[in-house]
């Protein structure tokens, strides 16, 4: 490693106390151990870190807060982690434009505080908001319950900065809502998981900050009934800013072993409705809305004040670590499908008679499926499991990944469920743009 | 051209007469008459069209309803047209998902129509909205007035179907907001001009039509006085759903020679002022829009209803036509500087003394620079004075083309102005989809 130790303006780490953190993300996918942690500083560095692993023929793997999901920063075996926690940040907003520029070394909650302070909204809001990096997000193209109003990270991007396999750190796109100077670079790196380059920062679109909140909670009697609602309430013309749910094992789990705030969660099934509207608080848009809702409507619970909304929000956003923490073997996924099958997704789940629990989206169709006995079930059952629950997905016009990507966790089912030609067409691109393969080896494609 | 007319489902045009309206678009671009104009019907006929042009060494220029601005659909030599008129249209909403599916030959108008019959909005609305073909927005990534709040084409693109090299219809993404498996390759289609495949449809995001509609007619005094407006407004936190303008010239061009609705336009630069969001008609929000716009405020004339609001916009919509007909030979610019360097890209234009007027997009940047006595220019000093135009953009962080695209029209420039690197990084990416060159040869890159 002493060729790594040249390089200027980097810090080297290659104990193994040190690189052992490196190994895993926030997904059930372990990794090799790296040759070595890199922490750049400078473009210098880059450049000469792509001409040393170009000629040992190491790959590069990007790690932002390491809080993916899919794998997609867990090292394969002789790569080199570059940890972008050392490199220089830098935010610029600019209140006229609408835009904040922010190094990929920025966390996600730095950036958004940014926006705030200047009265502004950046609507990304991955579970992970207030730890992972803004680099992480650009490279898994993050969601987060407001994509159900406000859509992805992609919607939000405008220009990209990123180290591609000439070593150098190029500009792509402008920041500026209108650019159309052929095809779209930018579009194409947000999302990519570092296989064509290394996202170092974006500019992104803001909208004015949102002021008024209503946030509710929604408890069902019957779980059926529950998903009669994402039809009833995205028909009439309401468009919640988030609308999140727990099936009934995971909301009595909650319950019984959750956070303090989950122990008087209502209800045998249990919604998360969020507005964000001008004027959402007032009283006929709550008539509106209760009337709409039916019957369900009646057990309807407001949060009247921020602190009621955080306990909220609170119980949602711990839901993942708490399941972790319950069956630390199990399997989350992160299946999607159109708002509209949502029902048939749980009647095909059923069907299926696969153990899970599913939490997440139900405002935007991206379910948290959790097979939470995944260790103790044969890694081939388990996978025929799983096969048959992307299947059922693509069999309603869903996906393998609604928010987390596909990384390492997914890379095989991605392979073998998607169009082979879509495949090609990536490792077209890919030798197109990183020829000799430095880029987060063995991810996705 | 008999190879062609053994074709299934196929209509072919080789008649001089026939093929001669293919030779141009809305822009100042004449191309060279194609070898034949095919209108085909099924999938059996695309597969059969791509394996004749890799065949006979023939490109394939995909073509919509002929309305883009920067020659994109225009024929080079040795190519086939590729009109897409007779395609099969489909058209489904879905309200549940807030989506619509419609195939390329749809017109923008119906895709608009059909949104708005369920309740709904789709935003994009290029100035030709009710002629275009939709395939041709999705294909040149097209922008319009309401850019300037909710982006362009790019940003409600979910899923799109297109013809790619190897002859067959492939399906890019799925009909929701969420998906997250790999690089994006519906993102890098939408806004390609045709030069990795030809789009036959799209699956798009909707929103809840607004209901609530406040037109403006904003009258300056002095130009200079209109070009502080768009600071005060946007850093205020208010959010136009379109703010369009003409610069004086452009103005008083329209009050003597344009259409009978802008006889009486007042001012001596105009800006054209519209929001959408809820409440923005009742008297609270004037008030505030008023007071933060200041002494400017004075001229502020509000269409009262919907004829009124009507006026106004078709006196905005007709000014390219009518700029086209009173100079038939001017070149029209579609340059964009960042919102908050439009004040500095006019006192860099008036430095560099080049005769030019201008109308468009103040909300976002994209400024129709026409250089109306360009037929009477020496063609190596428009070529400078052009140059000189796209470099004083790109010093402000601008781009060559914020809504059009680059084409046949702005090829040369972009080539020469652009990262070597993102050319051929463009380059690559053609080779890899496209490895013989069959589509849209001689665009862009």
């Amino acid at each position: 490693m002493e060729i790594l130790r040249r390089i200027p303006e980097t810090r080297v780490l290659v104990g193994p106390e040190d690189l052992e953190p490196y190994r895993r993300d926030e997904s059930h996918v372990a990794g090799s151990a790296p040759l070595a942690v890199v922490q750049p500083r400078s473009r210098a560095a880059l450049r000469e870190l792509v001409r040393v692993a170009a000629a040992e023929g190491w790959g590069l793997v990007p790690r932002g807060a390491g809080t993916g999901k899919a794998g997609g920063c867990v090292p394969t075996p002789g790569t080199v982690v570059v940890d972008l926690s050392a490199w220089p940040r830098e935010m610029v907003l600019s209140r006229t434009d609408l835009t904040l520029r922010a190094s990929a070394s920025a966390s996600l909650r730095e950036v958004k505080a940014a926006a705030a302070k200047g009265g502004l909204f950046y609507p990304p809001d991955p579970n992970s908001w207030e730890s992972c990096a803004f680099g992480g997000t650009l490279a898994t193209n993050a969601g987060g319950p407001n994509a159900c109003k406000y859509g992805m990270t992609r919607h939000w991007v405008l220009a990209v900065e990123a180290l591609m396999a000439d070593g150098e750190v190029h500009a792509f796109g402008i920041g500026s809502v209108k650019s159309n100077t052929g095809p779209s670079l930018a579009q194409l790196l947000v999302g990519s998981e570092g296989i064509f380059g290394i996202i170092l920062g974006a500019t992104v679109r803001l909208l004015p900050a949102p002021t008024d909140f209503l946030t509710l909670l929604l408890p069902a009697q019957s779980w059926t009934d529950l998903l009669d609602v994402p039809e009833r309430l995205f028909a009439s013309g309401l468009l919640p800013s988030a609308f999140e749910f727990f099936d009934p094992a995971v909301l009595e789990d909650l319950r019984r072993h959750g956070p303090e705030e989950a122990r008087r969660l209502p209800g045998e099934a249990l919604a998360v409705l969020e507005f964000d509207d001008r004027g959402c608080t007032a009283e006929p848009f709550l008539a509106a809305l209760t009337e709409l809702l039916g019957p369900i409507a009646q057990g309807l619970q407001l949060a009247t004040d921020a602190r009621q909304r955080e306990a909220i929000w609170s119980v949602r956003r711990k839901t993942s670590a708490h399941l972790k923490e319950r069956y630390p073997k199990k399997v989350s996924e992160d299946i999607v499908v159109p708002r509209s099958r949502i029902r048939d997704f749980f009647e095909g789940l059923g069907r299926l008679e696969i153990p899970a629990v599913t939490y997440g989206h139900l405002g935007d169709g991206n379910l948290h499926t959790n097979l939470l006995a995944a260790g103790e079930t044969d890694p081939q059952a388990l996978e025929g499991q799983l096969m048959d629950l992307f299947r059922l997905c693509l069999s309603l016009g869903g996906g393998l990944s609604g928010e987390h990507g596909i990384g390492l966790a997914k890379r095989d089912a991605f392979l073998r469920l998607s169009d082979p030609y879509q495949v090609e067409a990536l490792r077209g691109i890919k030798r197109a743009l990183d020829p000799k393969g430095i880029f987060n080896p063995g991810k996705v494609i």
